[in-house]
């Protein structure tokens, strides 16, 4: 016999740890019922999964469910918010209890250690989509935003930029010198990002603006500039890259991975060159790589170890 | 030539109106920002309709934009609360301009008539499904909920009910006398629920419990006795018809849609029978029906005209 929706929610999405105490109700009404700290703004994100467009439907459901509520927080990162309250809404084809309880693992792990709690959702039939809704936290008018870098500010990433392209790159049968083990490395930045949750936090009163990349570094990076009448120059040899990286493709193509590849959920963000050493000081669980400058121009420029200079192609992934 | 997703947000989801002035952020960063008034809670919901499963997608978009939005604030009005911010994730095989403007006029118009702002959201790729997600406020503590019902509480229901399903048996090739007038009036109630907002907020500290009937009447009644002990004696000549369903159903087939019918969007709630006078003057736009009484035994009856009782079975609209 196939479990209804309810009985799907209870087995799987109730949260066996205790709910925040900010939540007055969770799962279960018509709608769920929180209660915002006074002092503090809400960051209010969503962001869709589709099987056959955004991933594929092979992968481990536990790596799907990991990474639906990863990019959500990624952007919660990206304001410096702390994420409170999380919603699911998920369509799938049949109630498959095996994808169900996976998806269920990944997702209520992050969920956890990130102490956000699942409030509501929904279940419905479908084919198969991941709609996740993040609320976070954050000290009133303080959030990082896109806009607010100023020409002479630094431009700085957290990670390693390009793995998730090259995971997909050898998914799609290219790079075939990789190993097995360089090639779950790979994968498994590609399947689980790891939202910078942590340093996005630190970075309030200290960041002049932030994004995560989710389109590419060039994409990305050129939202900041959008409607500022700045530019940017990256150096194209500070441009993070993994030992994984470096040993499996050659320089150029890390170069075009790490500038033009999507997926990575790192942060690119901005500051003045006076608080390079607060950012050195950052305790953080990831590198912090300076890799450019804010300029009064237009446009991304790369900058070569030689000293030449090209413009970038701002293009990003296309979703349509 | 396509317009991308930047695009598409910028030309037809920017909201015409200015935002509300608790909007610190709208649309355009990684999330929105919101600032919660003191000692306010918050309601959050998110609901989703799959073309194929949830709508026929032969349905006018402007349909299928108001309906998604009014399914998700019928949610708020079952909690009593006033919507405040939405976000809307919509996946579509392709950016068909014509489609996501009158999607776009549908979603907008009814979000502007509850003063409600959109504030963020996903276009992406995709097989048809409209992911809406609103938050609303609500004064702390003050909530309508599921549970709360006491033997002796009367039992109301707002408007009229069982008229969307009639709609769809109409719209399935049965009823075959509805004339071209009463199969456009059934239509429109299917196809554009009104969700019962006004009232919800007005029974804040007069209803001991609230919830939208989405599944229909039995099942959703049902959901306010669980877990409470309690019954209902619902009476069959009680039940409030529109005066296209007597027209063009049997008193028996009437009752059944009543009953057994999903997508009405109407609430029913629960009062202390002192309340009724209460109840009777409160200003609502749609009427208000008291169809039976909370009882100390378990499950509904049908209490028909004659005396006889008749229990109901409980079974609304099954997701998986």
């Amino acid at each position: 016999m196939t479990l209804g929706e309810f009985e799907l929610i209870e087995r799987y999405f109730k949260p066996r740890e205790p709910l925040r105490p900010d939540v007055v109700l969770g799962i279960g009404d018509d709608a769920a019922l929180l209660r915002p700290p006074v002092g503090m703004d809400l960051a209010l994100t969503t962001d869709t999964l589709v099987a056959g467009v955004h991933f594929d439907d092979r992968m481990d459901a536990a790596d799907i469910g990991h990474r639906a509520l990863a990019v959500n927080l990624s952007d919660l990162a990206a304001m410096g918010a702390t994420p409170a309250w999380t919603l699911l809404a998920l369509t799938m084809p049949e109630a498959d209890e095996a994808w169900i309880q996976a998806f269920a693992d990944g997702f209520m792990s992050l969920a956890t250690r990130h102490c956000t709690s699942l409030v509501g959702g929904n279940l419905a039939r479908g084919p198969r989509n991941v709609t996740v809704t993040v609320a976070g936290l954050l000290p009133m008018g303080q959030a990082l935003r896109r806009s607010g870098a100023r020409p002479g500010d630094d431009i700085y990433v957290t990670g390693t930029l390009g793995d998730a392209r090259l995971a997909l790159a050898i998914m799609g049968g290219l790079a075939p010198r990789a190993t097995v083990a360089q090639r779950s490395d790979l994968y498994t930045r590609y399947a689980r990002p790891e939202p910078r949750l942590a340093v996005g936090q630190r970075l309030l009163g200290i960041a002049s603006s932030a994004i995560d990349i989710s389109d590419g570094l060039a994409s990305d990076l050129g939202h900041l500039l959008d409607g500022n009448r700045i530019g940017a120059v990256v150096e194209a040899g500070s441009l993070p890259l993994s030992r994984t990286m470096r040993e499996v493709v050659t320089d150029q193509e890390a170069r075009d991975h790490a500038l033009f590849g999507s997926d990575d959920y790192e942060l690119c963000f901005t500051a003045r060159p006076a608080l390079a050493g607060a950012i050195r000081a950052l305790a953080a669980d990831c590198t912090i790589t300076r890799i450019g400058t804010i300029t009064d121009g237009s446009g991304i420029n790369l900058r070569y170890p030689d000293g030449s200079e090209a413009a970038l192609p701002v293009s990003g992934y296309r979703h349509f």
